[in-house]
């Protein structure tokens, strides 16, 4: 049985990168990793490459040959793998599993999206096609309408508030403020969240996570040889995936993301563990009630009690498990193809004790979860820290 | 080592559907891939879907999970690759690695593309993506332009000429005659080529691929399950990747393309076989010109010999190595992301003894040849049938 470490991290600072292209943002982030991992580019053997909509936002597919190219890797094979705004999840489990099947030893993984060259407009329709374009997209639901659809459901459900919502916004903004790679660096109050304006009812602007550029990058290693040239490689201890129909019509229920349920049970099955065992994790909020249907599909609170659980702070820096202590998407940006990536980084940073000013205590296990579209997929990834070279 | 056959097949008829969408195509091949299997839908762990640029032609991204949706296939993680006009060979590769890793046993992979909703100069842009946009498309290069620039260097360094360039077009609708599938059904002569007009010099309207639709799927099977539950599976005895410069101006040769030259080589390598013991070859002949540089990246004739060789009827139906048998890109179509999945079809049907009227004689040992963009991106897989159940 082979398995996976991260050995190199890399990430852009996340913001409106008006002076940096698509390629100048994975070279930053790829060559970062590259330097990180005790490895030199010609030891890399195949490359996967996340990135949602990059025909749309900058007129460019086949952007795996492009990474490839532009870090210098050719003529290894590169492929690019698209799973809305869980590509940059799917492209480090196609990495993983690469290594896994024993075809290479070490690969790199990177994500990326380049948003801000296009209109809002045209971004919003860009991403639109992360959900089901003919039964959802055609007829003006864009994604903010998408999730306004569960987080009404999940108000009239369970009760959760307006206010619950926005102190998820309001938890990661003020994590955000420790992480010099964040997009904001503004501390938010709930009263600001509630005055911020409907975007579609019941999510204001500050519900929603921002239009980004980014990348992120890692180095895989297979285990064995990364104890042997790292330091501090860091295992993915399981690497699961799920999918649920693309349109919401389509789900059994609007207040429960089934991708996220199986692919979070399939992840601890697999580890031997339970969410009591996770300190820390990095979940999907690309809008608010987003992060509370992950830490209920994940199982750190029960079912309809993410709102609660928010607002009593037990998902804080300091609470019982912190979530998105790196600021999330709402605070730290969400460049789409490059989240799930950036979340690996957070997690390896965290795990290595490196995380500085937002160091979780004693951190053992971490968790990055990752979802495409309004859930049709889902990504898990549980990494631990192993002892590597003295 | 585990290894990987193709137990399931299906193909869409390729050609211009204007009264089938783009889950209606995948739908049909998916669903023909997995009746033919002697497996459920319920036994596939695993889906892996090659599509170029389904968000500029149907305004449709994360189509990994609506495949997934659209054959009813939920929970099992799906994915979209995408590597231009090599998705689908790409997406074959993945599905391949995914077994090899010892994740998953049977797997599901699929290639579509649905190019006809939109306008020819929108999908002129769209397939532009492939190339560099910075520096070949914004300046007017699209695909074309790009393999009349390789055309036209082989003419002045190897003297080839237009009439030889042309036969790869004849050969390719002659064999179209034979594949029902096939977008034309249409013979064409050398003067028929010569006199179509030219599209970017010496390139003419008859050395072009055509817009398609369609959709093709294989399922996949470890091997030693596959002969178990399959009369006649296919094995997949060597799959690779490689990838070059995105843009021509990085090349160090246009006439070599190197990505298919390194692809190939590691594949002959690990089948431990010579191009002269491949009895049949799928190739990606997008242009003529094309199919002379993958004959000679693969090594079936010598460099810049592919014109003459072509024109004396060596890789005929009936020739020394037939190539495209199936019509190829010029004469079955090219629905881009479909192509690397089509290709495979086509090998498992020659290998099986299915292909009918268009069948090589003692077809042993097939090959496909998958490019995306100008070259920067090349599958190379090699097929082998095995004995399966009785």
């Amino acid at each position: 049985m082979r398995n996976v470490s991260i050995i190199g991290l890399g990430c852009t600072k996340f913001g409106e990168h008006w002076d940096k292209s698509f390629r100048e943002l994975i070279a930053e982030a790829g060559i970062e990793a590259i330097l990180s991992s005790g490895i030199e580019g010609k030891d890399i053997q195949a490359l996967y490459g996340g990135s949602m909509a990059s025909g749309r936002f900058i007129g460019q597919e086949h952007i795996g040959a492009l990474i490839a190219d532009q870090l210098g890797l050719n003529p290894i094979p590169a492929t690019r793998v698209e799973n809305a705004c869980a590509s940059g999840g799917t492209a480090l489990r196609c990495g993983y599993m690469a290594i896994k099947s024993g075809e290479y030893d070490i690969v790199a993984v990177g994500g990326i999206e380049k948003m801000t060259d296009v209109g809002t407009q045209q971004a919003a329709i860009a991403l639109g096609g992360a959900g089901d374009q003919e039964t959802e997209l055609f007829h003006g639901a864009s994604f903010p309408a998408l999730y306004a659809l569960m987080a009404r459901r999940h108000m009239h459900e369970f009760g959760t508030t307006e206010e619950q919502m926005a102190s998820v916004s309001v938890k990661n903004h003020k994590n955000a403020m420790l992480n010099p790679k964040a997009q904001f660096h503004r501390e938010i109050s709930v009263e600001d969240v509630m005055r911020s304006g409907y975007i579609a009812s019941p999510l204001k602007l500050l519900d929603c996570s921002p239009i980004t550029d980014g990348a992120a990058a890692v180095i895989l290693c297979e285990s064995d040889k990364a104890r042997e040239i790292c330091e501090k490689p860091v295992e993915i201890i399981a690497s699961e995936q799920a999918s649920d129909s693309l349109a919401l019509i389509g789900r059994k229920s609007l207040v429960e993301t089934m991708a996220a349920k199986v692919a979070a049970k399939k992840a601890f099955e697999k580890a031997k563990l339970k969410p009591k065992d996770i300190n820390f994790a990095e979940v999907h909020d690309c809008f608010s009630i987003a992060e509370i249907l992950a830490i209920e599909a994940i199982g750190f609170c029960g079912k309809g009690e993410g709102g609660k659980f928010t607002e009593q702070g037990k998902t804080a820096f300091d609470g019982e498990i912190p979530v998105n202590v790196s600021g999330g998407l709402k605070g730290k940006g969400h460049p789409v193809g490059a989240t799930g990536v950036a979340q690996a980084v957070e997690a390896c940073l965290q795990l290595r004790g490196e995380a500085d000013k937002r160091q979780v205590k004693d951190a053992k296990i971490g968790l990055a979860h990752n979802v495409g579209g309004s859930g049709a997929t889902c990504t898990l990834h549980l990494f631990k820290a192993l002892e590597g070279r003295k």
